[in-house]
């Protein structure tokens, strides 16, 4: 009941050479980034706010890992940055923001950490990304999404610069990219073949185009009807693992959940992921030993309707970030020699030794 | 991840002779049919109205389909026809509502376009077969429903006709129906082996017996379960079109849904198809290229708890319609030769043209 | 559509000496269990009242079964039973209660009802499961639900000991569990081989232990994910029949429901079965026709939100109870010779003998 397919087996033979540790540290960064230039509403900022509250620090050291929250990014504004050439929406901040992101993931993994960034929106896989890159060039990602995120500033239609991040990180697409203000720090530093993307139910005309054109692997929720979410995974590492374990960074965007288990977000689409294959996901991530970086984001406070509504969207981000870190629904222990024993017929004395 | 099995093999047949056009027109014509006499109870006769509200027209238009709304039929009540011989209900209403849809559907089938029916309750699919029946009478039928809808006026215990439909529409089942008046212009004109069910979880005893014994091919919430949804339709479409391309009618209650997603309806039953399963089924009949007309029946404003509910039933309403027609989850685009390139570094001219 | 594996292979041999008579009565015994003692929130001896007045009886009178409602059993309370030893909460409370109704159910049993036990909490199956030991020794046992209720007194953390009944059970555990005042009429009953989990989500370390340990079958949500429900009800039956058809014991936590759906219970956690795979566990169990004795706990009307979600809990319970039974979703009928067929062509006459 773990990984299979032909990167299970590759993982089982003896000697193969591993490019990374097979057992990434349980030492882990939090990362706040409380940015929301990539879109236009209101709130998003409050993400990492929110998900702290909802219990992520606790809930990561209960099940053993070492926390080091880093707190906050501060993000400086950009002045007049409202919209470039009738093009790009806040390019400037976006690219500041991420660049400043990217350097804080790279100084953590750097630092032996593994890395989780808590958003904002998911412009900001820019720069989380981006300074996996740096330590980890052969990266791969694992893009959970009810959307694809890559349009290019040519063919978006919002102008957003959320629903663009991907178009700006693939080498393929650089000649269909125009130079932004604020990006000039920026090398794409993934190929087509190197993302994966989950969840899919909204796509745009052209980034279908991109999609069949430049041969990235993508399951939309269609495809998960079809296949089922056990081989989907199974499909997902074979397509980026299957020639050596290589690190993965899981980008999650709460919306890739159906909107009646995470309603806080700011662009619902019908038909999403289930509370159970949002775990399925996250535990077979897990299982490969090779998660080192993560994004939770477009957690948005202020679009419940509710206080229930906020904490149910917060509770399920903790759930998917603790899951990705070895949380269990089939249980888990630490290995003992034998079960406690009564030392005498009714147990009158020593329970408190005893007791686990 | 399109349609497989023996029809699948058949399709990519080369020179295999088709009987019905391949691509079927994208020119849609859509006939409210505001009707209630099949039940008891009121507001299913403002199905149509919410429906169009929930924006049908204007998503079937971006689609790219040319829509002809043609309006509601207007229903003459028959008076004195509350009960007849102490067996049906409304049986005049019901007969003379049906003829009159009858000859819509087959004028709109005749003048070329694909046809969708709203309703109304699912007594109406008498009309709209029996219409579909004179343009194309080797139809296939595809009842998506909680209920089979084929109790004869001997084995119903309501009385109501929208339980009854399909008792009158198959062959077979001739001799146990007794003549209604207004029911003269009627020919049955299904086979048993021409119609599958999918989604029944509430079938009265002489329902089964009828099914079992007339050799009929159903899956009940059971069979979905057991098979999952892909299987399913797999083998509804060997079933209906193993032998040879045929048109497909869809005659899909909105209590096929879980009541959690449908609950502005009449008749609920708990455990029905997800929204994903609902669109699953969609996306496959449209995938065949062969619907050529279907029904949306029972949406009922009135039994919504509040206006949320209403929105509910009328938007998934729309979306089964829309995605029959071929909206999509994994994203489309029509062909083009390439994506925008930026002109010069910075793009800032010229992007009204090269925007999408 | 039925039973399969190996153990439907068996089932089918002609001629194999059957152990259990093949069909169970349909006679069923009911038996009220309001017992709280075993966990320490008030309302779960209300359970057995609000699953009653959610139509249990008529409902399965309804289906063919003579019903015999034995009513609630009487639980004297007993003084000074807090904390024992401060190891467990409630010792002689919960072992006199149990002791109650293994004496009934056995009682029902020899009688030559199947019985079912409502609860109550899930100490109770102490009691259920003995009883139904001593009328059929070589019973099986598929318990469903959220948690393994397999923590001994030495490893349990809430020291209650609704979360402990299958601990004092198994033989295997016997070393491992000290002598509790009100406990001594109770024999284990059970090895490790004879029980099946299905829906664990919530197992706690020592647990977990315990599970691999004594290779213990279980399937976790992840597992169902992983499988399919269709899969997994195929493995139990293979496990606990796969040498010969055996009676079945079916201990059902409403807990194993996801919470939206059964909301008024103790111990709620996310992401359990659905109303579908509820009810496919329960066909399947009732399509063996070996289920002779069943509970189902830990329905507390006191947490509901609502009278809403008391309702859809006991209505969830009685659907569970009834499908075990044999309410089906394929529908089904009692054989009869042909259709009723219209005397005269427009059935003026007779219809009042023809029709069901």
């Amino acid at each position: 009941m773990a990984v299979r397919g032909s990167f299970a087996r590759l993982l089982h033979q003896a000697g193969s050479p591993l490019l990374v540790p097979r057992k990434l540290s349980h030492s882990v960064a939090i990362i706040g980034a409380p940015f929301s230039r990539g879109q236009k509403k209101r709130g998003v900022d409050h993400g990492p706010e929110v998900i702290r509250n909802a219990g992520l620090v606790g809930k990561l050291s209960s099940m053993g890992c070492q926390v080091y929250d880093f707190g906050d990014l501060s993000f400086t504004p950009v002045p007049n940055d409202e919209l470039y050439n009738n093009l790009v929406k806040y390019p400037r901040s976006v690219g500041l923001a991420s660049q400043l992101l990217a350097d804080a993931v790279n100084g953590a993994l750097a630092a032996g950490h593994s890395c989780i960034t808590i958003g904002g929106d998911h412009s900001l896989a820019l720069g989380s990304i981006s300074g996996h890159a740096r330590q980890y060039p052969h990266l791969s990602v694992i893009w959970v999404d009810a959307h694809a995120d890559i349009n290019t500033p040519l063919t978006s239609q919002s102008r957003n610069l959320h629903g663009q991040p991907v178009s700006f990180l693939l080498r393929e697409l650089q000649d269909k990219v125009p130079l932004l203000p604020g990006f000039s720090w920026l090398k794409p530093c993934l190929s087509s073949s190197d993302i994966v993307y989950i969840g899919l139910r909204d796509v745009d005309p052209a980034e279908h185009y991109i999609l069949k054109n430049y041969g990235i692997q993508y399951f939309s929720m269609r495809h998960i009807d079809d296949l089922g979410i056990q081989k989907v995974m199974e499909k997902t590492f074979d397509h980026l693992l299957g020639r050596g374990p290589r690190p993965i960074h899981l980008s999650f965007d709460i919306d890739a959940f159906d909107p009646s288990l995470a309603p806080a977000t700011g662009t619902r689409v019908l038909g999403g992921l289930t509370y159970r294959e949002g775990m399925y996901i996250s535990e077979e991530i897990h299982n490969t030993g090779l998660l080192s970086a993560m994004d939770l984001v477009e957690v948005n406070p202020f679009l419940g309707a509710s206080q229930e509504e906020v904490n149910a969207t917060a509770g399920l981000a903790v759930d998917v970030i603790a899951t990705s870190f070895g949380q269990t629904r089939e249980g888990a222990h630490i290995v003992f020699e034998n079960l406690p024993t009564p030392n005498s017929p009714d147990e009158s004395e020593n329970e408190e030794q005893v007791r686990l």
